[in-house]
Formats: structure tokens, sequence, C-alpha cells
């Protein structure tokens, strides 16, 4: 009602009857609400009012400071009445619960209607006190209490005052170690004696516990502190409400749990047998002051009006259930993605404005969706090398920094964990590329290859923050390319080394060419194509190999425990042929006796073949227990990988711990089950690794030499083979760099497609000569790089997710990890030990957890839903379901067709069919309507921007399908992060 | 306004002004905020209104008719403008979604509050016309339109006639069937062909679709249907809201999906532009259709102002959620339970009359608390078998029910199913049994004992829904006492007749003198500490049991397959000594030559050792595979049984088969694990059967006699392990019955505690004297029992859950069962395939499932968790942290305490063990306040009072706190279900 606090005398009157009769206010909040009704379009008063107090371009820059609201309630104890901390809000609700010891998890404030307009009935019968100016809370008591002289008789003010005065008991956070201290001191005593006695005189500086509050860190520096006193008492009449603005926020000695300076007071007393409604009412003023848009008003408010039209301004827009349908004491739980309060504010302005000015043409200032699909470092230039050159000159200007940035203890960790997955990965896929090459490529080869390939990326690609790594396309290449060798009689390094000179020649002219700029054509669908079909085949692939342990270890199934004495394998040097050994089933029967051969002479299985002797018995072609115990190591390593992974989101141990465990589940489960198999001592086939610093290989030397073993027009043959290993590395290379650098990383350094193409070309050259492995982008592993090194505010209210600032780009972590990398390759002797069902289990788990991150899975799960049970999909809401279905169906056509060819002869083609993808995604748009793709897919460059054309014609509902789509990209790219096998 | 239809022109004008100008009616909005204000205490003009339609006596008893809410939309398609049913509802809202062929899942209908107020200003600015007299929708348009003939000009009326008239287009459920038929017609084609076209005349007559539509089947015979038709068109210039109620309720043709007679219609017509807020205000009127208070008031109202009221009453119970914090796209599902609408309006009419009458002490009309523990079958009446008696007058009225009341199709179902569990719930604790009693009680045994005494049981029992059953804490007792005979050279059968003997006796003095009573100091503290001790024996001994199986089956860790040749075992016949057997080293160098023994014979083990032989050779100790392969279906069977069982909450293929899945769970498992294992072919051990009927083990007959054996004064010395029986048999049988007689059940025939003891009793004394297993009331599989025979309403809102209407009491599906399982004791010849590793895996699932389901398992795990990730638990609410951590700790130290005495010589005496936490639990009262332990515990009886009275001194928030105790009540319930070993 006034600018400040109590003048002269004669303005007290008009404070006391503030809005005047409560006839006008009514009619004030119906106004509110038919405001831009269907009945008449002229703005109401109230947001009049607000758009008045509130200036346009101030709302979009200014934020307000953070607002941290308590609420303290007057409760009967048994040393009299209290103050006690029963609640608190920086952006949601925690209560104190029941015991008075714990706080509630953050919820969303829901409020009572009734409360809201008890509250707004305050505010204009109460004292409201803008701007005023005092130093202690004392001061503040005081001047509010003589306000309004007239009212409070001496006596009166002196009890409230004292009561007002009296030092509040919060319910402070400690740190854990002191928790577990106190705990430790004083043990729990009976009926919560643990609080400290409450003190009962205000202190006028802060506590204690007050500066120890580990509360604070939650709190941005600049924070300012409301406060809410309500509570009955037995000497009131009438209810005290009073509102008060200080001019200049001061610290409040011991008034809240933080010593923070205070803006806001709301004090509420009033006569007895209401202490339910005075709590609900505070409940509503706290919830109000944690609105960005009502906090901005009552900071800027010159009036009590002012206050009023900020509730009717709230009122509107409130959200409401009805009631009987809901349980009010169900605790709704914050929502994971909410929009920018700065969004919203200038929403609501925007559309008072349009209605000032009668202007319904709004939409063009929403953002299209065209800009989804083209960024900077894609653009054409036109000219040879010309994209590689802006690489190059774009991060050049960032190589001093990518040094200097790294100078931080979170890099330490990320070298660590990359360093731990980098290995885990080299030894997994060196074990797989051993088995299926024959081990012409190893473990030690793969370590070589991943630390010095590694290493030249990290120092001069265009995205440092990428990992390479052997993957899973490559390893299903090579293995066709050695059985293809193996076919034809070819010396299979040799034409790989022809293909790899091939490839990064091919490599060079499509950096030429700026081919990185056709990556636009990769949708989701291709992604997921390309994704599933090698996740099949890792988990195809680790199952047969399972098989085939059983058969290299057969069991005999038709052992019996009493025929022990019939089960016998000696060697017989005498000469072939009189006892077939491959006999299956008990020859002599068990009454007759055995002539002992002549010749039986006690040697071991391979001194005895040496020697040129005959295995002869009913046991020789039997292995007991190891093809059992492989699979139990199997299934085990299986079923920990799963169960560690998933650790993460259980709620035991503190949120570190579990996430430690969840990143390192793989290294593990191998520790685990390594363990388990050296403490068991049996056989197991283990992983084969050179003891000494030389190819696994014993046949091989470290240079291919070009010429020699293969005829010469194999150097031109190979250019076949080399144009599909170049259509693969391309594909896996770029739809890693195009995942990596998704705008919702906030990169600031940006993303350098061609240059890091040129580095993967240039590396297949020296891998191809020295017989390494070939190396590409890891998505998985890259993805985990970025997450360890990801910056987040430190300060985010309970309940709400920290606000991500960045990631640490740089390039010493990387460097770091490979040099590591390229030092383990003397682990050699502790390699060895591991048994090779353990790394089939890691990769069937790598296979399953891929096939589950990808859109496709969720769909083909949705066949065998009935739809009452359906997932609330978005892209459900807006595709019929019989579309849906029939897109999955194509996809599993699509992904047959590749498996079949892969199977057959033709597969050696399999990269230029995963090419066809884009053309099948291409004639999708005859099926399928431009809509409905853009659910179920991203579109295409063309049809994207037909699309957004489309959406500027489209007026109606386009706020509301504008937030949508924002939180369905949201949605997108929190699965699709996941989307590759590394 | 009026209370019948267009009557004399005169009236019109007062309908187009409604309640004349908006301000009236806005302070009447603010008046219903301030009725019962903090400010006033006089009732509210709006809540006056309502008492006054609506007579206390009536909403009591009273219910509504169930409404279907239906909202058409007019929809520009492209055959032109199209009416489109787009939401429905009956309690819960659910969308027709984007694509227009999908429902959404039933949500709570979120409003915004704006559209409340408009929805207000349509009914005082609109026409409403209640109890209007019409046969058809034409009569009803022509008579809306023709209320205010000087608004609308002919042509105008014309137009909105034609179009109101058009044909809506409706998404009906079909049957499943025709679903398939239908898509196998007409497989998926573009752009939703497969909507039939719209027709365009409105029918009189109902649809073929709306007839066959499965959705009807929702609907309680006598439902009505309101619809609400919203829309833009171009010749409006302002918009026209009309409510109508019909004096009698008239099918109204094509409407409306479901072809149920109307009684409400709302239609909103306006101007373009304004779409949106069209559906918001037709969702709101839908919202408060459904709400119980207003569709009473809009029942009964005889003006305008009496639903304007009702829409302030709705307003005043309003929960908000503040924007911003709550994304409003995101669906809130419907609660688990919800209060009854009847207890809603009778609170919000106490309210109001306490207002009235200024009287606070509402509070008596609550229900105390104190009842929960006093039944009327449990009252003592002081009379020798008083109790006794009673049971048997109560249960001798119900007797020919009993049979007659089993004729129903779901009983058939039930038989089969609880047919199942029993047979194996036989098998397995028949296994075990044999296992720990050397085969004196064997599966035979089990087969027999439970046709028998269940037979018996469900013929003259008190609850015959009651299925008797070998427990766990039984199999425990027979183990020790068993171990105790062997181990004092006593003969365990005759020993083991004399106890059963004096159980009977004993059991007879405690139905005499009503010992039952006692029931009531077995809480939660107790039942708790029994089924986790039950429980850990359950998964220890399993557990044991493999561990022994690989010492039984040993493996040979140090094989390796190049050694083939050196490993043998052969007969030695010559004599004992010269080779050790049992040489766990490869004994002779590699290189040497074996000089083959003698008098090597090739016999079977049984064969060399039945003609006094030796095995000789280092293969003779160990068993290939067969250990390993243990494990394998040991785990498998166990994680089979955990996965199916939680089969049923997973939304894979329609409810039904899920729920049969997970209800069959075991013996499905047992049958996948038991295929397994005969595929493969091993020799695993078996389950033991005698394939005649003869008693499992041989050295014993049919009948025990009671001298013989022992020394005679062991029939005088046996009254002492017969006490601690009586103690357990006691529990185990009162606690199970006390369980499955909660009043939560609704039975109507009673209980019969005193009966089913004297039951048990006697059954006692025919299983001792022929040897069998010794029977009480098996928990999980009475339950099942009772949950197979649940009778529910079919008729349920969608996303309402269906009521519970009681459960089929009767005798003739547990008679049907126990025949039934008699006859399968020919089923020897199957049983004897089943492996004993998988047994022990169902014990262990059966173990950790019941674990599982206690809360102190819940609590324990709360000890791990970070107190911010902890679940919402009541308890968490209402007892400070540190309290449910020493609660939970006492617990754990019983529970240890517990564990010690059972494993040391002091063993048999556990059962007075657990009669001690009754103890233990009475002296936690010293320690811990009633208020904690009410939530923690039940309050026994004596606190039980003591805590309810006090309830009756606590005024403030009783309304609330009863509203939590209420819902934690049905959470308790819920969890105890499951809370013993079956």
């Amino acid at each position: 009602m006034r600018s400040e606090a109590p003048g002269p005398a004669g303005t007290a009157p008009a404070v006391q009857t503030g809005q005047g009769d409560s006839a006008t206010g009514s009619s004030e909040v119906l106004h509110t609400a038919i405001s831009h009704s269907i009945f008449s379009s002229s703005i109401s008063s109230a947001a009049e009012r607000i758009s008045a107090i509130l200036p346009q371009e101030e709302m979009g820059d200014r934020k307000c400071p953070l607002l941290f609201v308590q609420l303290n309630e007057l409760l009967s104890t048994a040393a009299g009445l209290a103050w006690r901390e029963t609640a608190r809000w920086i952006k949601f609700e925690e209560k104190v619960e029941d015991g008075g010891e714990r706080w509630s998890k953050p919820h969303i404030p829901a409020l009572r209607l009734h409360s809201l307009f008890e509250l707004r009935t305050c505010l204009q019968k109460g004292t409201v006190l803008l701007d005023l100016s005092a130093h202690s809370f004392k001061e503040i008591i005081g001047k509010a209490l003589s306000a309004e002289p007239e009212v409070w008789e001496p006596e009166l003010r002196d009890c409230l005052s004292a009561l007002l005065l009296r030092q509040p008991l919060h319910r402070t956070t400690m740190a854990p170690l002191r928790v577990l201290t106190e705990l430790s001191l004083a043990p729990c005593r009976g009926k919560a004696k643990s609080c400290p006695e409450p003190r009962t005189q205000f202190s006028e500086t802060p506590l204690k516990e007050q500066l120890r509050n580990q509360f604070k860190k939650k709190l941005l520096p600049g924070a300012e502190v409301a406060s809410i006193m309500v509570g009955e008492v037995d000497f009131l009449k009438k209810p005290f409400p009073v509102f008060i603005r200080l001019r200049e926020a001061v610290t409040l000695g011991s008034l809240t749990e933080v010593a923070l300076p205070s803006r806001f007071l709301f004090i509420l007393l009033g006569p007895q047998a209401k202490a339910k409604a005075y709590h609900e009412i505070g409940r509503a003023m706290a919830t109000l002051l944690t609105d960005e848009l009502f906090q901005g008003i009552a900071r800027q408010a010159k009036h009590q009006e002012d206050l009023i039209a900020g509730i009717d301004e709230f009122l509107d827009e409130l959200t409401v259930l009805p009631p009987g349908k809901w349980d009010p004491s169900d605790r709704i739980p914050p929502p994971r993605c909410l929009s920018s309060p700065n969004k919203r504010i200038s929403m609501r302005l925007r559309e008072w404005k349009s209605h000032c000015n009668g202007n319904t043409t709004a939409v063009k200032d929403w953002p299209s969706l065209a800009h989804l699909h083209t960024s900077e470092e894609l653009e054409r230039t036109g000219r040879l090398f010309g994209g590689l050159i802006r690489d190059i000159r774009r991060k050049a200007h960032w190589y001093r920094s990518d040094f200097s940035d790294a100078m931080h203890i979170q890099c330490l960790s990320a070298v660590l964990y990359i360093y731990l997955a980098t290995v885990t990965n080299a030894i997994t896929f060196g074990g797989m590329l051993g088995d299926a090459t024959a081990n012409m490529q190893g473990v030690l080869e793969s370590f070589l290859g991943t630390a010095f390939t590694g290493f030249i990326f990290c120092l001069f690609s265009g995205q440092p923050l990428t990992i390479l790594s052997s993957t899973g396309p490559v390893l299903v290449f090579e293995r066709l390319l050695f059985s293809f060798s193996e076919d034809y009689g070819l010396d299979y390094l040799e034409f790989r080394l022809w293909i790899g000179l091939w490839v990064a020649f091919f490599g060079l002219v499509l950096v030429a060419t700026e081919a990185s700029h056709l990556v636009q054509y990769f949708t989701r669908f291709t992604e997921e194509g390309f994704c599933a079909l090698i996740s099949l085949i890792f988990i195809y692939d680790s199952l047969k190999k399972m098989l085939s342990l059983a058969e290299a270890f057969p069991i005999n199934w038709h052992y019996r425990a009493d025929d022990v004495t019939l089960y016998s394998c000696t060697c017989n040097l005498s000469g072939p042929g009189h006892v077939s050994a491959g006999n299956n089933t008990l020859s002599p029967p068990p009454t007759a006796l055995q002539q002992p051969p002549a010749a039986l002479v006690a040697l071991s299985r391979a001194q005895c073949l040496g020697r040129g002797g005959h295995l002869l018995g009913t046991s020789c072609q039997y292995v007991p227990d190891i093809a059992l115990l492989s699979f139990l190591l199997f299934g085990g390593t299986f079923l920990c990988c799963t169960t560690l992974k998933h650790f993460k989101s259980s709620c035991y141990f503190p949120m570190g711990l579990r996430k430690l465990v969840s990143d390192f589940s793989i290294i593990l489960a191998i520790l685990i089950f390594c363990a388990i198999d050296a403490a068991l001592g049996l056989e197991t086939p283990k992983l084969l690794v050179p003891s000494e610093l030389k190819p696994t290989n014993p046949m091989r030397g470290w240079i291919v030499f070009p010429f020699g073993a293969n005829p010469w027009w194999i150097c031109l043959a190979s250019v076949v083979p080399a144009i599909l290993v170049t259509i693969l590395i391309f594909m896996d290379q770029q739809i890693t760099a195009v995942i990596l650098n998704r705008k919702e990383y906030k990169l600031q350094k940006g993303a350098g497609f061609h240059l890091d193409f040129l580095c993967v070309s240039l590396l297949m050259i020296f891998t191809s000569v020295m017989g390494l492995p070939w190396y590409v982008s890891a998505t998985v592993i890259s993805l985990a790089h970025m997450e360890s090194l990801r910056k987040e505010s430190t300060a985010s209210a309970p309940g709400e997710q920290p606000e991500f600032l960045g990631i640490r780009e740089q390039r010493l972590t990387g460097l770091v990890v490979f040099i590591l990398t390229g030092v383990s390759v003397f682990l050699a002797p502790i390699l060895k030990y591991i048994p090779m069902p353990v790394l089939y289990g890691v990769f069937l788990h790598m296979g399953v957890a891929a096939l589950n991150s990808i859109q496709l899975t969720d769909r083909v799960r949705l066949l065998l839903m009935p739809a009452k049970h359906q997932p609330d999909h978005l892209y459900l809401r807006h595709v019929p379901l019989c579309r849906v279905h029939l897109f999955t169906f194509i996809q599993l056509l699509c992904l047959a067709m590749l498996w079949v060819i892969k199977s057959t002869a033709a597969a050696i083609v399999f990269p230029v069919m995963l090419l066809a993808l884009v053309g099948i995604r291409k004639a999708l748009e005859c099926i399928f309507s431009l809509h409905d793709l853009s659910w179920l897919d991203n579109n295409l460059p063309a049809a994207a921007r037909k699309e957004a054309e489309g959406k500027l014609h489209r007026k109606q509902e386009e706020q509301e399908s504008n937030a949508d789509e924002e939180s369905e990209l949201m949605h997108r790219q929190g699965r699709e992060i996941n989307i590759s096998v590394n």
C-alpha cells in the first residue's frame, strides 16, 4: 500500500481497510478469470497492472535471486510455545515429517484452492509493508506492530513481540561425517531427546548449527531468504497477517536455518482452533513466493494491489485436480524436466501483448524445427578440402586451451575410468579378433593398436573427446574377410594391407569432397538397423562360441556312477585300428572280464600322440566338468554385468558408490568371475596372450609386406572390398560423431567431422602395415568419456535436476589414457588368467544392452502388450498403433534381410546393404505421412524443411505442440545416447 | 433457472441475462472461498443452498446412478465438419489419442482453473433447461434452440440444428476376437482408412457398433449418459452454451458410444479461434459431472443458481498445483485406493452442520481403532468348551449352504489351481521330510497324510477355506526330533507317537480353556520373528543341501585334459592295502610305464564291492558333471520361479495369461527343469518315491506301535517335547487363522478358531499312529485358495480398482482338492523323475519370497539406503528414522538369538523362544512410545485400548490422521498377506 515503512499516522487506516470491502476484490478475481475469456477478449486489469510493473526487456534477461522460503510454526511443546521449522521450499516443498527429525522427499506443493483465496484475503485485509528499512528482526517486529497503533493495545503488542522473538528450532542438515560422530556419541534416546534444548532467547547473530548447515551448499551465492511464521495464540481475537518486504536484504540472526540475508517476511498469528488453516495459508504464501512470476511481482510491487494482481495471475495459471479423484496426502514427485521459468514468463507476456494489440501471429517467434538437422560444421563450402580447412582453422584456435582446460581433479577420475574401460575393450575385442582371425590379430596387437592410434587421434583430431576402439562392425567384417581369405587361399594380412591402403585413399577422397555432409541422411531408422544387426551378431556369436566350447569339451551324458570302473583311456602304441576310439557305448558287457591290451603305456595324451600312439578307451573323448563350469561362468558373468549395471538405479548406498559400481560393472564382473575360476582351478579355456612383446601368432612379423604371398593383381582387386570397408568405416565413424556432437552436450569448441575422418583414414595406413586392428570412434566409450567430464551446477534445489553446464573439452585425458594403455602391454602375465566364457558373457551383455537401448526394441515389445498396458510413449499419443506396428514390421523385415545376407555367401557386401537402409528410409515417405515419420524417426533434410514449413502454417495449438515436441526431443535424446555398440 | 422446459416466452429474457451482471456472480465465488474462513465462521451461501437441496439422510444411503460422460468435438475433416468422440469419463478421464484410434490410459482429469471459471460463466450466462421432457435428440435440439427465440434468427437456428444433428463418430471398443478378424480382413491402410466412413445423418436408433461396444460391460445396469458437445463454427458471433437435464432419461440414438439413456446434455458452440478453450470447458463440465457431490446437486437442482453453488463448492475442495512446477501434459495415474464418495459427502455435510451449529465435537463420530483387535469369535465365554460350542453352533447354521454355495464355475478353476499347489507342496515337503528323517516320512506318506487330514479338516472345521499342509516350523522340529532320537538311540516313530498323543491331549485342554483368545497377543513383531526365522532356515537348508550334493558327487578340480590317460578306476579283488584308494595326487610319474595289477577285473562298482573287492585308481572318488549340473538346475529353478512369479506385474500379454503363469510359477519351473534334466540324461540325484503303496522306508510299517522299541518311561518323558510341539502347533495354526479371518476378506460365515484347533489336535492322533507328517494350516496356500474364490464387481470404471465383494465360502473345493490329492498317490512313476536340486531351488525361492514379504526386510533395507532415497513409507512419515532403526535392530537381535538357540544343543526348545517373543514385545513398550509402536507394529490389546482412548482426546487434524490411518491400514493389510511360509 505504501512504498516506505510507517510514515505519517494518517496512512494507517488506509492500511487497515486495505482494498476496501471484499466485494471489490472478489470482482477482480472473476475479472481475472474471464480475462481473455471466450466471452470477451479484453485483457484483465490484473494482467495490465503486472505488465506495467514488469517491463518486458527486464524479464527476459534479469534473473531473480534464488529465494529460500522457510515456514516456522508455533507449536506447543513440553516447554511451552515454541517456533519450529516445519517446511522449506526452494523450488519444491520439503516438509519436516511427523517425528521432527526427517525431511520428506521434495514434492510439488499441492495446495487447497481455498487456502489461496484465504491468503488473498489476508493480503487485502492485513498489513503490507513494502520497502521497510530495518537492521534486525527486533526492529522489524517493532515497526510492524506499530504500523497500526490503534488496533493493538500496548500490552498485546508486547505479548506478540515477545512471542515472535522466541528462538525458532531448525532442522539443519549436518555433514555425513558429523552425523556419524553425533550418533556414536549420543545413541538414540527415547522421545527425540537428541534434539538440542530449544533456546528461548532469539539470537541476533547466526547460531553455530546455522553456520554449519550443509544445506547452504544447495543455494547459489546471492540467494535470499523469505520467512513465514504462522501460529495460533490464545490472546488474539482476530487474525494478524503482515507481509513485509525489506528495502535491503538483511541477515536476521537465527531466524532461518541458513544464515542468509532475508528479503520477505510473512507473519500470520490468529485466534485458536484454526492452526490447520494458518498452516495451509503459510504453505500457500511459500508456494507463491517460489513462483518466479509472482516473486518478480513481489519484488517490484509498489502497492498492495500489485500483490493481489500477482495472486490473480497465479490463480489463472493453476492446474487443478478434482476432489475425490485424488488423495491429497499423496505427494507428487518433481518432474524430470521443466520448461524454464523465463520461457514461461515471456510466454505470458506475449499473450498479454498479443491481446493488447489484437495480434494473433505471435507464432513466428517460435523456433522452427528446421535447425535441428543443419549445423555449421556440416555445411558445404563447395571447395576441395574446404570443410577440412575450416575444421583445422576452428580447432587451431582452441589448441592451447585444450591442454590448459584439463587442469581439474575431475580429469584424473575420468582418466582412471576411461583407462579401465579402454583396457576392457582392448581385451574383449582382442580376444574376439584373435578368435576370428586365428590369432593373426590378438590381444597384444589390440593393446598396441589402441594405444598408438588413440594417442595420435587425441593429439590431432577435431573432437579429442572421441575414444577410438575396435568396434562391432569392423569385427564382423574382419571375420568375413578372414574366412574369405581362407576359402580362396589368400594371405590374409597382405590382402588386408591393400584394402587398408585403398580405404585410406578413399577416405582422403571423401574428406576432399566434404562427404561428411551426407551424415544428415543417417536417421534413427538407419542407426537402429545398423545397431540392431550388430547387437544380434554379438548375441549370436557369444552363444555360438559357448556351444562350440561344449563341443570342444564334450560331456559324457551317459555316465553312470556305478560304472566308474569301466571308464578308462589308455595309450596304445602297438598300432591303430583294432578298437574304434570313437565308440560311444560301453562296449564290454559289465560282467565279462576285460583283457588288458598288451601295449598299454602310461603316457600323457600329448606324449602318446607324439609317439604315434592312439588313445584307447571309453573316457578318452570326454572332458568332465569344464563345459558345465564354462556355462556357469558365462551365465554368471552376464547376470553379474547386468545386475551391476542396473545398480545405479537402485536406491541402496550413496549415489557416488552406486555410480562407481555401475560404471565399473564390466571390469568388476570380469574380476569376480576370474577369481572364481582361479579359485576352482579347473582347466577352462583361457585368453591367449603372448608373454613376450611379439605377435600373438608366431607365423607373422610386425611389418606386413605388400607383395609376396598373394598374386600381384590382388593389390588392384582389393579395391572392391576396400569400397565396402570405406562405407562401413564412414558410417560407423560418422554416426558416432553425430551422436557425440549433439547440441545437448553444449560443446563450445565445435566438432571436426572432416578432420576426424582424415585422422581415421590416415591411421588405417599405419594399422594395415603393422597388421593391427582397424580403429574407429566407439560410441559407448566416448559417451562415457564425455559423461565423466560433465560440468554441472552444484547448487540445485532439492528435487530439481542439477543444471548441465557443458563438457570439460580438452585433449589431455585421452592422451594419458592411451599412454597408460600402451604401458599395459606388459599386463600379459595377468591377462592369461581370464577364461574365455567370461569374455563371452561380457559380449552377450554388450549385445543385449545395446539391443535394449534402441527404440526398435521398445516397439517390438509393444507387439506383445495389450493396448491398455502400453507405456505412455509420446509417439503412441500421436501415431496410430497400427502405423507404429507397420513401421516396426518394416524395420524387422530389413533386419531379417540383412541377417540373411550376412549368413550367406554374399556376406561380404553387407556394408552396402547398410547403406541401402538409407534408400529404404527414403522410400518409406511414400507409405508414411511426414507427421508419422517425424514421431517415429527423424526427418531427412528435405522432408524436415517441408515439415517445418508445414508447421508454420498450423496456427492452433502451436504452443502446446511445441511444448510437446520439446519434451519429446528431450526424450529422444535421452534414449539415443546408447544407440551403438562399442 | 426454471424447473420446466420452455414455458411462456416471458421468462426467456431472464434466462438470457442469467444471474444478472457478472459482478454479483463473482462476489459469490469469493464468498464461497472465504466461507468458514479464518476471518469469519459463517457458512457460505453456496453451502447453505446445497445443504438445502441435498437432505442429509438422502445423501448417506442413496447412490447416484453411474454416469458415463462423453465429449464430442466438432472437428474439420476431409469431408467437412464432423463430430468426433475425443474423450470419455466414468471416474477418470480417457482421451482419444492423436491418431484417433487409441484410448489413453485412464488418468486424473487435471484442469486449468481458468476453464472452471469460464464454465461457471457459461452456466451463468447460458441457457439452462432443467427437467426438459423430450423423446429424441431432434426434439431436444429444437426445444433448446427455441428457448431464446429472440437471440437466434431462424436461419441461424436451422444451421445450428443441422450441425448438431450430424452423426458423431465414436471410438468403440471391439471384442478381442473381432479386432483380430477385422485386422486380418483389412490390414493397416494409410491414413486411418480403416475407420468407417462417417455417416452424415444422425441415427435415432443405436448403431450396430454401439450395440456391439464392449465398453458397455464396464457400466452397471441403470447407468446414465451425459453428452458434452463443443466446437467452433464460423457463423456464430458469440458463444452458445446450453445445459440440459432431461426429466426422464432417454436413449438418444447414436449420440454416444454406448446406447444408454441420456440424462444430461451440455452444448457449447462459439465463434472460431477458441477451439482449445471450448475443449477445456467441455472437459471441465465432464469432470464436474463425474464428481459425486456435484452430480447429486445437478440431479436435484431447481434453479440455475443451484448449479452455480455446486460449482462453488467444487472449487472450494480443489487441490491445485502451482504453475511452472509441474508439466500439465503429464498424466497422473489413478491412485490405488480412494476414500469412498459417500464418506466425502458426509464429511462435507458434517462440516457445514458443525459450522451452522458452532459445534466442533464432530470427532466422536469417527470410528475408534479399538475394534481392530477384538472380534466376536475370540471373546471369552468363561465356560469350559464355551468357545467350541459357540463355534459349532455358528458353523452348523451354515453347513448346508457350505455345499450349495459351491455351485459356480469359479470353484472348478480354484480346485485345479489349489490341487496343483497342494501336490507341489506335498512333493517338496515330502522330499524335505524324507531327507530330514532318513525316509521315515517320505513323499508317499506326505501324499497320504495331506489327502486324509485335509479331507477331514474340510469336512468338520470351522474355516473350511483353510488348507492343511506340512509347514516350515513343523519340518524344522521334525528334523531336530529325528537327530535327537538318533543321538540318544531312541526309536523315532515310537517316540513321535507319544509326543503326538500328548499334543492332542494338550490341544484338547487348550480348546477347553478357550486359549485361542491369546491370539490377540501375536502382533506383527511376533509374526515377523517367526516368519523370518523359518525363511532363513529354508534358505540355509537349501544351500546346505546343495553343498552336501557337491560333497556326494565330488569334482576333480585338478583334472587336466592332457592327463586323460592317467585317470582310471579298477576293481582290485586280490586284497586291500597295497595302493591307497583315497590318493588325491597323480601318484605314478607320467613318463614311467605302469605295470597293470594282476587282478584287475571289469566289474561295476556295486559288483566289485559286493565281491569284497576294492576300487583302485585316480578317478574312483570323483563323479564328473553331476555336481555342476545340479547347481545349474538349482540356480535355474530358483531364477525361473522368481521370474515367473513376477511375470504378473509385467505388462506383456493379457492379464489372464500373466496371472495363470504367475499362479502356476512353481509347478511350471519344476516341469521345465525336470524336462531339461531328463533331456540331458545325467544321473542327478532324484526324488525317492516307492513305486508301490508301502512306506518309503522299508524298515517301517503303516501302524506305529506304542511300546517295544523304547524304554517304557519314554511315554511319560515325551510330555516335555509335547509341550514344545503344542506351542509350535498353536502358534503356527493360530497366526494363520488370524490372517485368514481378517476383516478385509469380508467373510460372512465367521471363523472357528476353537473348532479348527480341535480338528488339528485330533488329527495329530491319527497322523502319529500312522507315522504320517503332522499338519497345520498353511498360510500362503490357504490365502491362494481364498484369492481364487474372490467375488469382485465386474463393472468398474477404467482406472478404478474393481470392488471386492467377498469370498465364495464353501467346503466343496477343499474336499475335491484332497480327494484328487489322495488319488495322486499313484503318481509315483512320474514323481521319481524330479531331481532333488530342482526341489531345493523351489525351497530357496519360497524362503526368499517369504523373507521379502515381511516389513522387517523393508526396514533392514532402509539401513542401507541414504535417507533421501528411502521410499515414502507411512511409518517413516510418523516415526523418527533412528527409532525405526532401533526397532529393526532389536528384531534382528531376537532373530540372531533364535538362530543361535536353533543351532546349538538347546535347539529343541526353540518353540518356547518363539513364545518369548511375545514377552519381548511387551517389554518394548518401555522403550518405545505407543504412538511409535502403533506405526511399526500393531498394539497389544491393553495398549490398543489406551491408544484409542488417547486418540479421542486429540481433536485437531482428526480427519486427516484418520484418513492417513485408514490408508495405512490398507497398506498394512496389503503387506501382511504373505507373512508366513507355507
